[in-house]
C-alpha cells in the first residue's frame, strides 16, 4: 500500500461529488468519519444530545474510529471512495446505463422504441428508481420526445424489483446557497413542469407496474390511460404524504377522489394507507392485475395489439377525453405545487423528513 | 284526586308547548281528544271521509272517549301532560343531556375533545337522533367550534342504536304565523347554513356510523373524509326523498353520482333504495365496514393514530382536496335548497308527508 | 315465367331504392352482379388486386355468373328484388311495424304508454336494431314526445335478440351529392341533436338492455338514470371506435371515465374491450343485472312501482342531478361531434370502415 498524498486525498474528495448514486446513509457516515479523522484527528467534541439524531450519528461514527492515525484515515477514505467509483463503472460495464432514443442519451432512463411502442424505463434499480432532480428533467425530456416520435403508445416501467420509490428525499438534503426557501421554490417549479408533462401528453400512456410504487410515481397514475400491475405481493401503492409533513401532488388531490371516492382517497392521501395491486385495482387506480409469472408476456402482447390500432384515432380520442379536464388539471397542479412549497418551508415538514431519515438510518 | 280548576287546565296547556320532545302521534291524538272532550264535550261532529286520514284519526280518538265528563277529561288531560313533563325531567336526571366543550353546552349533542379528537355525538336516542330545528343550529355551532379548537380530527356519531334518522319531520308540523311559505323559506335557510358548515369544515371529518342512517345524515356523508360503519344488519343507509315528495340535499345530487355512478345514486336518491353498510361500502359511500363486535375498538384505535399525524399537513391536504370542488359544492347546495323550498310548498310534498304520518300512526 | 321487359327491369331498379331494410352484403353483391350481367354482359374487366377488397368482391360476384345471358340476368334481378319487397311486406303483415303514440306513428320504433311508463322499443330486429339516419330522427321525436306526455318514467329497449347494434354503418355508404364532407357535417349535426335529446330529457330515463349493445347505444347509457340488463351471456357492451378509426360520442368521453375510472374507460373507448353485463355492472355502467329467466318480470314490476312515486319529485330530482353537469355535457357533445366530423373525413377512418365491411362480407 503506497502512502496517500494530499493530492490523492483531494482527488478522492472531488471524485466523491461526481458519484452518480447516493451510497446510502451507512456509507456516508463512514465517509464523514474518515474525513474528520483524516483532517482533524480523533473525535474530541462533546457528545450531542440523544435527540439530536443526525449529529449524534455522525459523532458516533467518528468516535468509532478511536485513535486511528490521520494518515490511515486518509488511506481508508481514498480506498472507500475509489471502491464506490469502481463499482459505478463496473455496473455501467455490465449493463450500459446510457440508452439512445432519437440520438438522446439519458443517465437515469432506458428509452427505446419498438413495435410502435416507446418504452421509458426508470433505471436506478440500486436506489429503487427514486427520482432525483436530474431524473425529473430527463423524464420530462423523454416524454416530450415520445410525444413527437412515431410511436403509437408510450409505456412507463421500472428496472429491477421496484417500479419507483418516488421522490428521492436526498433532493431535500442538497440545500442551495439561497437556502431552504430557494430550494422549495426550485423544487416546486420542477414538480410543476414534471406533472404538466403528464397532463399534456398527447398519446395513450401506460404504466407497467413491476414492483412497489411510492409517492409521485403513484399520484400521477391517475393521469395514465392504463395501469397494468403484477399481482406480486411486492407491487404496493403508497403515498405517505402526511407522514412526511407534506401534501398530495401529481393532481392526485383531484384524480384520486374521482377514481376511488373521497374516503378511500383520503385513506391513501391523508392517512398513508398502503394498497396491494389487487386493492388498487378494485378501487380503479389500477386497470388490471396479472399473475406475476405471465405479467410481462400478457401485458406486452396486449400492448403490441393496441399499438396496431389507427394511431390518430387513438391519440385524438385520448386528447378528447383529457380535454374535458385539462384546464382543471393544470389548475390543480398549480394549487398542489403552491401548497407543497409552503409545506417544504414549514417546520412540521422539516421535522417529519428528518425523522424519516433517522428512522431509515436506524439510529 | 283533587278537582281540576280552570287554572290547572290552562297551566297544563302551557306546559304542553314547552315540552322538548315530540310525544309521538298516538299520544298527541290522545291529547287532542281529551282537550276536545274537556272544552266541547262528547264528539258530536260528522265522521270524516275514509280518505281524510288525519281528521278521521282525530275524530276516532275523540269519539273513543264516549260520554266522559268534561271534568274527567280535564283531569286526564292534566295528568297526561304532567307525566310527559315529569318524564323529560326524569330522563335528564338519569343521564345529563348537557355536555360541555369549550364552555359551551348543548341540549341535543354530547361534544368532547380527547386524544386530539373532537367527538360530536347526536344525543336524542329516544327520537332516533332525528334532527330538530334547534339541533341543526347546535350542530352548526359545534362544527364551528371544532374548526377552531386544537383537535386534529373531528368525529360524528350517534347515541344509542341509531346513527341518525334524519330531519325530524315534526319540524314540518310547527307552522309559524307566516304560514307554510315562511316555514319553507326559514327551513331552507337553516338547511343551507347546515350544509355549508360541512362544505367549509377545514379538518378531517369522520363519520362513525353506529346504526341506521336516514336522509340528511346520509346525504352529507359524501362530504365526510372517512365513513366507518358497523356491519350490523341495522346499519342501513336510506334517503327516501321522492317517497316524501321531496328532492335530494346535502350536496348528494352532486356527490352521490360521483361516488357510486348515476344509476346507483338514482336508486337511492330517486327510488328510495335502502343500502346495507356492506353495499354502501362497495359503492364507496362507506369507506370501511367493521364487525359489530370490534367496531368501536378498531375505529377508535385507528382514529387515535390518525390524530397523531402532522396536523397542518392533514388539514391543508384536506383543504386542498376540497378546494377543487368547494365553489361547486356551494352552488349545488344553493340549487338543492331552492328546489326543496319549492317542494316544501307543493301539494305533492304536503300530501306525501301527511301520508307518512298517517302510515306511522298506523291509521 | 314471362319475359322481362325493359320496363319491368326499370321498375325493379326503382323498387330497390325503396327497400326499407338493408338486404346485407351478400345479397347486395348478388344484385350488383346481376345488374352488371344484365346491362353489360359477362364480366370482362381485369381482376382487381388482392388488396382492393370491395372491387375484388364485386368482380368475383359478377364473374361467378359466367356466361349467363343478359335476359336471364334481368329476369333473376327482377325476381330477387321482387322477393325482397315481398318479404318486407310480409313481415309488416305479421307484426305491424307502425305503432301509435299520441297520434304519431314511427317506422322504426314501437312507442306506447302504460302504467305511467312510456316505452320506446327499437324495432329493426332483422338489422339488430342498428340506427339509421331516419331512426335517429324518430328517436329524437319520440323522446321529445315522452318529455311532454303524462308518463312518469321513460324506458328504452330493443325488439328481438339485440338491444341495439349502434350506428347503422350503411349511413356512411349513402354519399350525398355534396360528397363525404357534406355527409360528415350532416351526420355530425344529426348526432349532436340526438345526444342533446338525451342530455335535456327531463324525466327518469331507464335502459332495459335485453341483448348486445354496441356503439352509440352504449355511450349514451352514461346519461340514463337507470340501466337494467339481463345477465344473458349475449348482453355485451361494446364501443369499437378506434377499430373503426373513429372517436367516442354520446358524452362517453366525459361520463365513462367518471363512471368507471380512466383506465377501464380507456379499455372500452380506446381499446375496444367488450364487457359482459356483469362486468359492466361492476364498473357502474349497468345499475343491476337480472337472471335472464326473470329479467322482464322483475324489471317491469320494479319500474311500475317507481312510476307510482310522486312524479314532480322524481322529475325535479332528476333535473337537479343533471343540472350540475348539463352545461358540461353540452360542451362535451359539441367537442365530440366536431372531432368525429374530422374523423369521418379522414383517410384513416375511411380505410377502417372499409376494412370492417370487407371483414363482415368475409372476403
Amino acid at each position: 500500500r503506497t502512502r496517500v498524498t494530499q493530492e490523492h486525498f483531494e482527488e478522492a474528495k472531488n471524485k466523491l461529488s461526481s458519484l452518480k448514486e447516493d451510497p446510502g446513509n451507512d456509507v456516508k457516515l463512514k465517509i464523514y468519519a474518515l474525513f474528520k479523522q483524516a483532517t482533524h484527528g480523533p473525535c474530541d467534541t462533546p457528545k450531542p444530545g440523544m435527540l439530536d439524531f443526525i449529529n449524534k450519528a455522525k459523532w458516533d461514527s467518528w468516535k468509532s474510529l478511536g485513535s486511528m492515525t490521520q494518515e490511515e484515515a486518509r488511506q481508508r477514505y481514498c480506498d472507500l471512495i475509489g471502491s464506490l467509483v469502481a463499482a459505478e463503472g463496473g455496473a455501467a460495464a455490465q449493463a450500459p446505463a446510457r440508452s439512445s432514443a432519437g440520438g438522446r442519451t439519458y443517465d437515469s432512463l432506458l428509452v427505446s422504441t419498438q413495435d410502435d411502442i416507446t418504452t421509458i424505463v426508470l433505471n436506478r434499480p440500486a436506489k429503487k428508481n427514486a427520482i432525483t432532480t436530474q431524473m425529473y428533467e430527463e423524464i420530462i425530456e423523454a416524454l416530450q420526445h415520445a410525444a413527437r416520435d412515431h410511436s403509437v403508445v408510450t409505456v412507463f416501467t421500472g428496472a429491477g424489483d421496484f417500479y419507483c420509490s418516488g421522490n428521492d428525499l436526498s433532493n431535500f438534503t442538497k440545500i442551495p446557497e439561497g437556502g431552504a426557501e430557494q430550494m422549495a421554490k426550485a423544487g416546486g417549479e420542477l414538480l410543476r413542469r414534471y406533472v404538466k408533462a403528464f397532463i399534456d401528453f398527447p398519446k395513450p400512456l401506460v404504466a407497467v407496474v413491476n414492483g412497489p410504487a411510492v409517492g409521485i410515481s403513484v399520484t400521477v397514475m391517475g393521469m395514465f390511460d392504463l395501469v397494468y400491475a403484477t399481482e406480486s405481493v411486492c407491487a404496493t401503492f403508497h403515498t405517505p404524504f402526511s407522514q412526511l409533513g407534506q401534501s398530495p401532488e401529481g393532481c392526485s388531490s383531484y384524480t384520486f377522489p374521482r377514481i376511488m371516492g373521497l374516503g378511500k382517497a383520503n385513506e391513501m392521501l391523508l392517512f398513508n394507507k398502503k394498497l396491494t395491486a389487487f386493492q388498487a385495482c378494485q378501487l380503479g387506480l389500477v386497470t388490471e392485475v396479472f399473475p406475476d409469472s405471465s405479467f410481462h408476456a400478457e401485458v406486452w402482447s396486449r400492448l403490441k395489439n393496441y399499438a396496431k390500432l389507427p394511431p390518430n384515432s387513438l391519440a385524438l380520442s385520448k386528447q378528447l377525453i383529457r380535454s374535458v379536464e385539462k384546464e382543471r388539471l393544470h389548475a390543480v397542479n398549480d394549487a398542489e405545487v403552491d401548497r407543497l412549497i409552503e409545506r417544504w418551508m414549514s417546520d412540521e415538514c422539516f421535522n417529519a423528513v428528518m425523522s424519516f431519515f433517522q428512522a431509515k438510518a436506524k439510529l
